[in-house]
């Protein structure tokens, strides 16, 4: 991923059909010695997510597999893709976004339904 | 992802240093007409998984973005690596993921950690 990152390659696609609920997997390339400046710019970003409407949970994960392509990744629940799409269109999430730091950790960012669940 | 996928490529590599919960997250490359036969064997295997100790939950996505490099996910929590990599070195779990059928599939398990939960 060599392509410079823009607030629009930080948003999934807007998908034509999608109502129910959705879960944003978003997945970072993070160099193994970049794990605490990445998580303090994710941090940031996530304080902002928490507090739009439609927001639901969501978990951050770090790779223990030797070699992973996407050493972070974060599974987040929301209401609709409204909601998420919402949130993704504001001045401040794009500030957040732009921000020089986050070039170095590129990302792609999808959305799911939940198609089964288990425990 | 060219090469022939074996029951190795099919489990995630093991981390030296894991010793918490950890969560799979399962990657897999199905086009868009081949959902149904996906779900079929996605559905015996995991049958296989919910019964093995310390498989803890799942969640199984399918992407709404359009053009996802990876239309479904699995993200599967279990109780310990070893208890993950257990229930992959079994003969069930070798015949299993060397059905024919598998290689239209391929997929990405890595195993994460979770550094950060909210919701």
């Amino acid at each position: 991923m060599t392509e410079t990152m823009t607030p629009e390659s930080r948003t999934a696609v807007e998908a034509t059909q999608a109502t129910g609920p959705v879960t944003l997997i978003n997945c970072f390339v993070v160099p193994e010695d970049r794990d605490e400046a990445f998580q303090a710019l994710w941090t940031e970003a996530s304080t902002y997510f928490r507090a739009r409407p439609g927001y639901v949970s969501l978990r951050l994960h770090r790779a223990v597999t030797p070699g992973a392509a996407y050493r972070w990744v974060n599974v987040a629940r929301w209401e609709s893709q409204a909601d998420y799409l919402a949130a993704h269109a504001t001045d401040e999430f794009r500030r957040l976004v732009t921000q020089a730091a986050w070039q170095e950790f590129p990302n792609v960012p999808t959305l799911y339904e939940v198609v089964a669940a288990d425990g």
